[in-house]
C-alpha cells in the first residue's frame, strides 16, 4: 500500500508543486472543494488592489479607455479560449453562466423554430446540475410548450434517447455529484450525425481537463470561473458560440454592449458582428479583473500537465479509500475508470452531511450534495499527494470514531 | 454676481462638506462624472480587502454560512431599498441593469398577455436611455410581435399616448442625456388609471435624489449601483417587484438562486415565494461587497440633504454659465425648474466631444453623449462649490480660447 512517506516523495517529485505557492491557503487545512469555490491567487490580492485604488479610484472614467476596461469581456475570453480550445473572438467572460445558458439556448431554439420546426425536444439528464434544468424548463414555458424536455437517467441511455424530433442535446460534461466525464468528441459526433444541435455546460471541466471546443464540432458552451478556474464567489461565467453560428444564433436579451455601436446611442438594436452579440449590460470590471488575474496562474502550466496530476490525485485517493475505510459502508459514486472521470471523488454514506460537517472539523473541507454524497475535489495547483493521504486518515478516525454521529454535524447550514 | 468666495463660504457652511472625505478622488481635479461611474469610497478600499483576503482567501467555501454571503442580495437590497422607498423584502441587488430589465418587462408582458390579451403596446420615449429600448425591442421581437414598442419623443406627449392598446409604460425618471426629472407619484396614478402597468428605471435617480417607490403604485423597478450609488464600474444591477405582484409576476430565466430550495437540488423549479424568485445565478459576492460598503456612506445622511445640496450645485453652475458663458453659442439642454431636473447639467455645443477632452485635459472630468451634448454630473458628496465656480472657469478659459478645436481633442475614443 502507498505509504504516507511515499506520498511525500511524490510530492518532491510533482513537476507541479511550486505552483501551490501561487495561491493563499488557509494554515493546517486541506482543501478539496476546489470544485465549488477555488482558492485565492495571490496574484489576484494585488489585482483587485489596482483595479479598485488605482484603476477605478485615481483613474475614474477615464479607465474605460486608459485601463483597457472597455475590451475586457473580449480580452478575458480570449485568455480562457485557450484553456477551452476556442478559437479568439468566439468566448467572453459575462454576466452569470445561467444568464449565459438562457442566452444561448434561447438563441439556439430560435434556429430549431425557424430552420427545423419538425423537432421539438430537448435532451438532458435528470442529474444535471439543476440550474441547467431550470433554465430549460424557463424557456420551455416562454415558448408556449412548443418544445418539451426529455431527461434521461444515465448517460448509456443517450443514445437511444436521440429520436428525430430531438431538436438539441444540452449536456454538462462533468457531473456535479458523481464526476462522470462524457467524451465531448464522439458524444458531440453523435448528437451532430442525427441532427440535433449540442450545447456544453463546461462549469466542472473548464480548468481542470483539457477540452477542445473547435475540435468537438459543439454549437456552443458556458462555463463557470468561480470553480477550477479560481476567480472567487460568484465570479461571472463564459459563453462560446464558434463562428459558424455567429450568423446563425439570435439572443433575446439586447443589450448595448452587444450592439454594433454601443456608443452611437441609436434607438434601434442592431446586432453587432460576432461573439459580441452575447454580451448584454456593462461588463462587471473588478470581477473580470479577478478572472484575469486567475487565468495568468494557468499560463504558467497547461491543461494536460494539470489533467495528470489530477487524474493521479483521484486515483491515489481512490487506492486509499479502497484499501482504509472498507468496514465503514462508504461507497464511490465516481466512475472507476480515469478517462470518464473529472477532477473530483464522490462518496457515498448514508449520513454523508455530518460525516462532511466532521471532516471540517479536522479542518479537511468537502462539501456535500444531496441526497448522500460526500464530494472531494482534486485541484491540482494547491492539493498535494500528503495531502490527499491526510484526508483519507482524518476520513478513517471519523468514520472508525463514530465522531460524524453528533448531533452538531447533523445541523444544517444554508449553504451545504 | 456669485464668485469664488461666495462659493468658498458657501463650503465652510455646508452641512455635508465632511462626506467628501469618505471618498478617493484624484488630486486637483473636479470630477463631474459620477452620473456615469460614482468615485471610490474608502470604505470600499477595506471591504474588499476584507472580501478577497480575509472572507474568500482565508474562510473559502465556510464563507457563504460564516460571512453571510449567502444572503447578500437580500440584505444588501434591503439597505439599498431604504433609499428609493422600497419595501424589505420587495428588492435585490443581481444581475445587471439590462438583464434585470428583461427579467421585470418579461414577467409583465407575459402578465398582460394572460390577463389583458387587448393590451398590446409597450410605451416609451425615443429619447430613453438605449439598452431600455433595446431590452424592449428583444422581447417584442421574443414574444413574436404580439406587442409593440410606441416612442413618444417628449414628456408632453406621454398623456396622449397611453391609449386603450397600451400595456405597459416604461420609463427612466432621469434623462440620461437632458437629465429631465419625472415626477414619478402623479405620472404613475396617470399610467395606472388609464389601465396599463408602470415601470420606471432609476439608474440616474437612485442615490441621486428621494424617490419612493412604495408610495408610486408602480409595478416594478430596475436600477444600477455603479453611477450615484458609487459601486464601481460594472457594479451589479437591483429589481423592485412591489409585493402585491410576487404572485402575479413571472420572470422566465429560472435560476437555482430564485428556487424555492436551491440546495435541495431538485429538477424541477419551483419558484421562490417573494422577491427571490428574481435571483438567477449564484450572486457575485466581490461585487456585492462593494455595494454595500458604498451604502455605508449614504447611511451618514439622508436623500433630502443630498436632494438639497445637489439642486443647489446645479442651479448655481447654471447661474454661472449663463453669465459667463453667455457669447460661447452653449445651450442648457436640461430644464431650468430645478424640480424637473436630476443631479446633471447638460449642454448643448456644436463640437460637444472636443469641448470635453480640452476640459478633461484641464483636469475637469464631464462626458460626451451623442449628437452634441455635456453632460456634467454633481454629485453632492464630493463636488464642492467651488469646484462649480472652477469648473466654469475652466469651460470659460477652454471657449475663448479656441483650445478645444486641437485635433487631439477631436479624436474619438472607445468609450465616450
Amino acid at each position: 500500500m502507498t505509504t504516507r512517506d511515499d506520498c511525500l516523495l511524490r510530492d518532491q517529485r510533482d513537476p507541479l508543486a511550486a505552483l501551490r505557492d501561487e495561491f493563499i491557503l488557509p494554515a493546517d487545512t486541506i482543501y478539496l472543494d476546489g470544485n465549488s469555490l477555488g482558492a485565492l491567487p495571490k496574484a489576484s490580492v494585488a489585482q483587485v488592489q489596482r483595479t479598485v485604488a488605482a484603476e477605478w479610484g485615481e483613474g475614474l472614467i477615464n479607465s474605460w479607455n486608459d485601463a483597457g476596461w472597455y475590451d475586457m469581456p473580449h480580452r478575458v475570453g480570449d485568455r480562457l479560449a485557450k484553456l477551452v480550445g476556442a478559437g479568439a473572438g468566439e468566448l467572453v467572460v459575462t454576466d452569470t453562466i445561467s444568464v449565459n445558458l438562457f442566452k444561448l439556448l434561447a438563441a439556439a431554439l430560435r434556429y430549431v423554430d425557424n430552420k427545423m420546426p419538425e423537432r421539438t425536444v430537448i435532451v438532458s439528464e435528470r442529474g444535471n446540475f439543476p440550474a441547467d434544468l431550470y433554465i430549460a424548463q424557463g424557456l420551455v414555458e416562454l415558448f408556449g410548450n412548443r418544445f418539451s424536455l426529455r431527461l434521461i437517467d444515465t448517460p448509456e441511455q443517450l443514445a437511444g434517447a436521440i429520436t428525430p424530433e430531438v431538436a438539441l442535446v444540452m449536456l454538462t460534461q462533468v457531473d456535479y455529484r458523481t464526476g462522470y466525464l462524457y467524451d465531448m468528441q464522439p458524444v458531440t459526433r453523435m448528437v451532430k450525425d442525427k441532427g440535433a444541435m449540442m450545447i456544453w455546460d463546461l462549469a466542472h471541466s473548464a480548468g481542470a481537463l483539457p477540452v477542445d471546443l473547435a475540435a468537438s464540432g459543439a454549437d456552443g458552451a458556458v462555463g463557470c470561473t468561480y470553480k477550477y478556474l479560481n476567480a472567487g464567489p460568484g465570479a461571472p461565467g463564459f459563453i462560446w458560440v464558434p463562428k459558424r453560428n455567429h450568423t446563425l444564433f439570435r439572443q433575446p436579451i439586447f443589450g448595448w454592449w452587444g450592439h454594433r455601436a454601443p456608443f452611437a446611442m441609436k434607438p434601434e438594436y442592431e446586432a453587432a458582428d460576432g461573439i459580441a452579440h452575447f454580451l448584454c449590460g456593462t461588463p462587471p470590471i473588478v470581477s473580470l479583473s479577478l478572472v484575469e488575474s486567475a487565468l495568468s496562474v494557468f499560463e504558467k502550466t497547461d491543461m494536460h500537465a494539470l489533467r495528470a496530476k489530477s487524474v493521479a490525485l483521484t486515483e491515489l485517493f481512490i487506492e486509499l479509500v479502497d484499501k482504509r475505510c472498507a468496514e465503514f459502508g462508504l461507497g464511490i459514486a465516481s466512475p472507476r475508470a480515469a478517462d470518464r472521470r473529472g477532477s473530483q471523488v464522490s462518496l457515498t454514506h448514508a449520513d454523508a452531511y455530518a460525516v462532511k460537517q466532521a471532516l471540517i472539523q479536522r479542518k479537511v473541507i468537502g462539501d456535500f450534495r444531496e441526497p448522500d454524497i460526500l464530494r472531494l475535489g482534486f485541484t491540482p495547483f494547491y492539493v498535494r499527494y500528503v495531502d490527499v493521504w491526510d484526508a483519507v486518515e482524518a476520513l478513517t478516525q471519523v468514520l472508525a470514531s463514530g465522531e460524524w454521529k453528533q448531533d452538531v454535524y447533523r445541523k444544517r447550514q444554508a449553504v451545504t
